[in-house]
């Protein structure tokens, strides 16, 4: 019958929208009619105009009392390292760059690029996430592949560098037209795959081969509207001014974002003053070099100052937090002082081999904890009042719509947004008694409280089982890959213990 | 048959020992016979002489390459706080205890307690806890039912202090004599008493109005010795000298160890410097009237200095560092220091209104990541080798062990020790790849993981549903327990958003 709709009804569920006006229903509905949200509210009324209709088919799901909140946002994480964790545990920094890091990520084919990505991807829908931002890494048609299967939402961008000692000699010659917008260099690399992975006919292409640009011809807005293609920028010890100036221009001219990590370690910040000839650091130049502006998406942040919190928050820069990360190789990100300053800051996870964790529910957790520890060396005491729950949850959901550039879309349970969601069953030990909702969804909620996930309309996990991929199959290509990866790549781990 | 032995076998397994040489078998086997392990080798050394005996009857269970690791032991836990979880969070310290944390405990009754401990024991059980040293908590008695139910293994604390301004009345008349040894004074409380917890024929006895050598006598090595009692003086602030005197003397006269909330806040210092003439605060005047034995265990020990470090480690105190809690209420304790000197540190979760989460798997993730960043106050970067996973590890299991005055039957797996055990399960994607078994042990590794666990050579969590009791009838009655005992504690949380 033509005309008619199919409508999903999900009803008797506590929703927290993170609207504008932050409204909690406590017995709320919603209505999905194919990618979009077109009605919430309370449950009798919702049922009343749409549950006995006869115009359209109705699917009715009674969630008996579970948490409908927006599908969650990780906006820094490196998906093609998902294969590395735990490839760089305990070691100091030059040692994690030089002997782990690099190494692994300079021996990468496209196919393991799409390996990792899918175990990447299986992680963050069990926590939850419904759209990432790809940090920079290797090979994006390999990545994109994997987002368009599992049926995420992206930014994805390329790991773009052009300077800098120590890089692999592969890496070293790259010119910055080429990280640009280099003339199509096809290498077509036809490699074994097992047929759950055929999604369509076309060979794989090595995409390290490509240049930005094409990559933004080949993906942007591909996977129904689900992928995005942003620049990105390593690292700024990585980049040629040229680099910097043509990127800002490029991501101007085809309006959208790049993501760049930014003053990370207190070296880079002496690094750049020196080179650069600037008073403090990372952000105090870009600034000068008219980068900083609100499709500028800053990892990490750690190492700035008040004035150059001003330049962020004039610009309308947003800042990716990555709490594990950075306790574990940077320190203490200003983010208080970021969110008083009206900066958009977000969470991220970082990269497998930074975290290991790849969990934003977790990251929920730490962000709150380490913010309000970090209280006690400015103030000799912590502030257990600082980052509550509910800014915390804002990081995690609008927050990262609007870093993400996306928050028309998503970021919030709306009328006219796409359906990105996720079910919380909090009906478990693991966060009963619920006394306070919005605070347990930050301090108690874990990841085994994740039932399902829906993005863009689709059901991408249902009763805790990834829909569209069988997930053990890619946990047995995932070690394969991974071990032959290393092999390639020279890394050995040493023993901890005394193993026989 | 008599004389014939009921063994069990787990085999094909990666058996992380924690014993004196670090030992880890690739492929092991572990034997149990009643409460205790008998044998622990390669696999196929232990199929060969235990599998095939005819004298015993023998159970054997091929572990499939999951991995083996001792209980995880943790070491400052207020059970009795469960049914509190999200009632104080966000908030200042002075709101946090006097307006929620006392008028909560103080409302507490001990059916309350009861099914505060069960509910904190299932989730104790879920993230592979087989003992725990209550921190100080209400109702000793409701406790140990509980503990005895679920199979755990504990060190009780009754919630000890007889000074300090702003306690609730009842608290407050409560004499030193009273705290430590009065005589016998029954109250006998009948409620009622769904059928599935009636372990004994027992009526109820408010444990509250019995003292800590009562306690002593009536609980301590009871349920099949899985029980001991502790002495508790919450903190220094609430107690007086006499109360610290005596519970000295006490613990030395009958054996047994002093549970305390040690040097929690700056400010606590500073009281005890004003007011028992020290010149700088808690350990100082600990050490100056010989409570610093090895006998003791300090709970936090956040305000520190070198001296004070030296005195704990001389005297051999343990210390219970609570990562979680710490960073939200406390501050940073200088474990590196601590560790480096030589102090037996382990971890705790702390109570569910400091923390929210109870699971030592997260605390040993954040232990490791708090510490890694705390450097960065003291070097200007973060140390990434600080606390490697293997102490981290050992923290959660040995030296938990020491702390709890038990590494005689728990902490490793070893021939002759009690068969308290976790199976994890590594193959999914919270932990995988698993380059480095160790560290993905505390940095990847959650709860999700733990398919099964052994207490005292009884499974009391198999296929991850707690064994002893239905999990759905303790949520059920924590619900109604906990909404009841805030009603009458005239306890209100403010709504965060706009709840329509």
């Amino acid at each position: 019958m033509e005309g008619r709709r199919r409508l999903s009804i999900l009803h008797n569920c506590m929703i927290i929208t993170m609207d504008d006006q932050e409204r909690v229903f406590k017995d709320g509905a919603i209505v999905i009619d194919g990618d979009k949200i077109i009605a919430i509210n309370q449950s009798s009324l919702i049922l009343k105009e749409f549950g006995t209709t006869g115009h359209d088919d109705v699917e009715i799901i009674n969630l008996n009392g579970k948490i409908l909140i927006p599908g969650l946002i990780n906006t820094h994480v490196h998906t093609s390292q998902q294969l590395g964790r735990g490839i760089a545990d305990d070691v100091d920094l030059m040692t994690w760059l030089h002997k782990r890091i690099w190494p692994y990520e300079s021996n990468m084919t496209e196919e393991d690029s799409y390996i990792s990505t899918l175990l990447c991807g299986i992680e963050l829908i069990h926590s939850g996430v419904t759209c990432f931002a790809e940090a920079g890494g290797q090979h994006v048609s390999g990545m994109a592949r994997a987002v368009e299967l599992l049926g995420l939402r992206a930014c994805l961008v390329q790991s773009t560098m052009d300077s800098g000692e120590g890089l692999p000699e592969k890496w070293g010659v790259q010119s910055t037209d080429y990280c640009i917008q280099c003339v199509w260099q096809p290498v077509f690399l036809v490699r074994h795959t097992p047929s759950f992975f055929c999604m369509t006919n076309v060979n794989y292409i090595d995409s390290r081969d490509q240049s930005q640009k094409e990559l933004y011809a080949k993906h942007h807005n591909t996977a129904d509207g689900r992928i995005k293609m942003w620049f990105g920028i390593r690292q700024i010890m990585n980049a040629t001014d040229k680099l910097l100036f043509e990127t800002r221009d490029a991501a101007k001219e085809l309006n959208t974002g790049i993501h760049m990590h930014v003053a990370e370690i207190a070296y880079e910040n002496e690094f750049v003053t020196k080179t650069r000839e600037v008073d403090h650091g990372t952000v105090t130049y870009l600034e000068k070099i008219e980068l900083l502006q609100p499709n500028l998406l800053a990892a990490h942040s750690v190492w700035v100052n008040d004035t150059e919190i001003g330049f962020l928050s004039k610009a309308g820069v947003k800042v990716s937090h990555c709490p594990a990360a950075a306790m574990r190789m940077l320190g203490f990100a200003p983010v208080k002082e970021m969110l008083d300053a009206g900066i958009c800051v977000s969470l991220g996870t970082d990269g497998a081999p930074s975290n290991n964790r790849m969990s934003i529910v977790d990251e929920m957790y730490l962000a709150s904890l380490i913010n309000k520890g970090r209280e006690t060396y400015l103030k000799g005491t912590t502030d257990p009042t600082a980052l509550p729950a509910e800014t915390v949850l804002k990081m995690a959901t609008i927050n990262g719509a609007k870093s993400v550039l996306w928050d028309n879309e998503i970021g919030s349970l709306e009328v006219s947004k796409k359906a990105d969601m996720v079910i919380v069953d909090p009906f478990s030990w693991s966060m009963l008694p619920v006394h306070d909702c919005i605070s347990s969804l930050v301090y108690s909620f874990r990841t085994e409280n994740i039932e399902a996930v829906m993005c863009n309309g689709q059901w991408i996990m249902k009763d805790r089982k990834i829909v569209n991929i069988d997930e053990g199959q890619v946990f047995s290509l995932a070690k394969e890959a991974s071990q032959e990866l290393l092999k390639r790549a020279g890394i050995t781990i040493p023993s901890r213990m005394n193993f026989i």
